[in-house]
């Protein structure tokens, strides 16, 4: 029927679809800070060190406005490829799905309404403790409390989020949670070695297995607020966690906080899925028994070189692309053709 | 059918209540600040005039928790009348309404997930303009982004709000706009000269008929934020404006922003509608041709002294109870008597 592919568990992810098809989608979009991200090569997250906490505001700006406030250029690879952001505008956009940005510990406010959970941003994973236990069960409980609302007015709550350096924290408490992830990343030469360089410096830090220590030690604000989310989201409606890697480590630490796994998907673009320095889906069968739904966005057609790209490694995945894409196409019932016309005409509009 | 009464045009009011009867509301509660209610006497809204200011995010917080969390106690008037914020808790919970709160200019944050607006408090308009030009254009656009993403969402958006000193500027806005009001107050003795000598006072500063002008210099960052959520909220769905002469004002700048008169109510209670001191139908009539719903919550039957103090002048309206009330009888075909119970099972929890 639709261009979305099912992984996992087939059955639950044929179920899940039709519950959401032509139905009611509410997008919404973390956005988040770890100091993890200022380790010098960890991120390709914004062109410049010195941007790297306007990419979460920028990224929201973007898919709100079509433009960004907090700086004056798009989110971008040092040699232009542009923010996955721009998918998810053009996916949320032609299927009319609304959109709430929610600041969970950024450094940096974007100009927009947003919701405000007065977490403060992680530190620096590899030097001290990314978050303290006290923000830990603070972003657990406020992200319950959105949940609930959300969930409460939509049929499918997929939820993305921008977090610079966010695969290496979700790396470390991965492996703190003593599952063997190798992650994604936004660079096509994904540093894997310096990740986990940082990931075991910060896991010497404690013996600890329990969840919440772990979060505190290794995790950034965005892991534990989604986690809450999800837990109370998924007893009210359905719930698309769009991302790879990191909402893996939202899933590993859920099943401390709780959630319904008749509810959730996990949905991602096929680069991620297909990805074989990655082992995502492995990963996720170890942790829940939930579907994975992808999509190939087709931009290895892409007439653009800037579109291309991704398909060739770069980006691949973030800013709640594949989920957005997914949940486009399920509302609308276009195909990935389609949207693909539209992801490019969203391309020629800020390149020209 | 139902124990929501009509006023104004009665064959609009019918064909609203059809449409959202038994259907989704979703209650947002616009918290707000303006320094006019720190002039002595002008206004009961908290205990104590340092409390004032916490007022806002206190009713915020007891709706959501039961409880509030800025403050030790619930906001009471001195003599130990409950804030309307009980009827308004009571009300949604028994439908169960989800609720987003916004700080549209708060002095003091609530202490739960809210929608952001970065707006700053009012002035007192007794001594200063109440908003800098910027910051109305500023809480219309908001206000426009606000309510297009909820209204998004619901078959029935319920705007309340808690603003201490409101009525005054609510009244000077009016005023200024050329509307002859007279307004309610959450006190018996309407200290009406008092607001009249403020509003006067306020309005010899400027001539301007210009409603961006007369808001800046008279009014508080509520009434311009909702004006903006009215004005795109009311395109996508219907919407109930929760109170009295407040929602008159905005309903008076809307005129300017823009709305859908279809689509909108003024919801609020028999103790505004039959306040003789007040003169809301009038003024709704004259600035435009919607529907006036209003509830009578029996509380002169109440066997709690502190109840029945509300159908004997006090407080009457505010955070939203009026139109709160409204939506949870018509989501649940509840009559009012049914009501009277949960209010009164809320407030025996609350005193003991």
């Amino acid at each position: 029927m639709t261009d979305v592919e099912i992984h996992c568990n087939e059955e639950k992810g044929k179920k899940f679809i039709k519950s959401i098809e032509r139905k009611h989608f509410l997008f919404s979009f973390i956005t988040s800070y770890t100091e993890t991200s200022e380790i010098p090569g960890i991120t390709v997250a914004g062109a410049d060190p010195d941007f790297i906490k306007f990419t979460p505001p920028a990224d929201a700006e973007f898919i709100h406005y079509g433009y960004c406030k907090s700086i004056d250029i798009i989110p971008m690879t040092p040699d232009g490829k542009p923010t996955p952001a721009l998918l998810t505008r053009a996916s949320l956009k032609t299927a009319n799905i609304p959109q709430v940005v929610i600041n969970a510990g950024c450094k940096i406010s974007p100009k927009l309404p947003y919701l405000e959970t007065s977490l403060p941003f992680g530190k620096n994973i590899s030097t001290e403790p990314g978050l303290e236990q006290s923000s830990v069960t603070h972003a657990i409980d406020y992200g319950k409390i959105v949940g609930k609302t959300l969930a409460s007015c939509t049929n499918c709550l997929v939820i993305g989020e921008s977090i610079p350096g966010g695969t290496t924290t979700a790396l470390a408490v991965m492996k703190g949670l003593g599952i063997d992830a190798r992650v994604s990343s936004s660079m096509p030469k994904n540093p894997q070695s310096l990740k986990n360089e940082v990931v075991e410096k910060a896991l010497r830090r404690s013996d600890s297995k329990e969840p919440y220590d772990v979060i505190a030690n290794v995790g950034d604000p965005m892991i534990p607020f989604v986690a809450g989310m999800l837990s109370t989201a998924s007893e009210i409606t359905n719930v698309i966690l769009a991302g790879g890697t990191q909402m893996a480590a939202v899933l590993a630490l859920a099943k401390t906080t709780g959630y319904d796994e008749n509810r959730v998907a996990i949905g991602t673009t096929s680069y991620i899925t297909g990805d074989s320095n990655a082992n995502l889906l492995e990963v996720i069968e170890s942790i829940s028994d939930i579907p994975v739904l992808s999509v190939n966005p087709q931009l290895a057609d892409s007439k653009f070189d800037g579109l291309r790209a991704y398909s060739e490694g770069f980006v691949k995945e973030g800013a709640g692309a594949g989920g957005s894409m997914i949940a486009s196409l399920l509302k609308t019932g276009a195909n990935s053709k389609k949207l693909l016309n539209i992801i490019e005409d969203e391309y020629t509009r800020i390149t020209t």
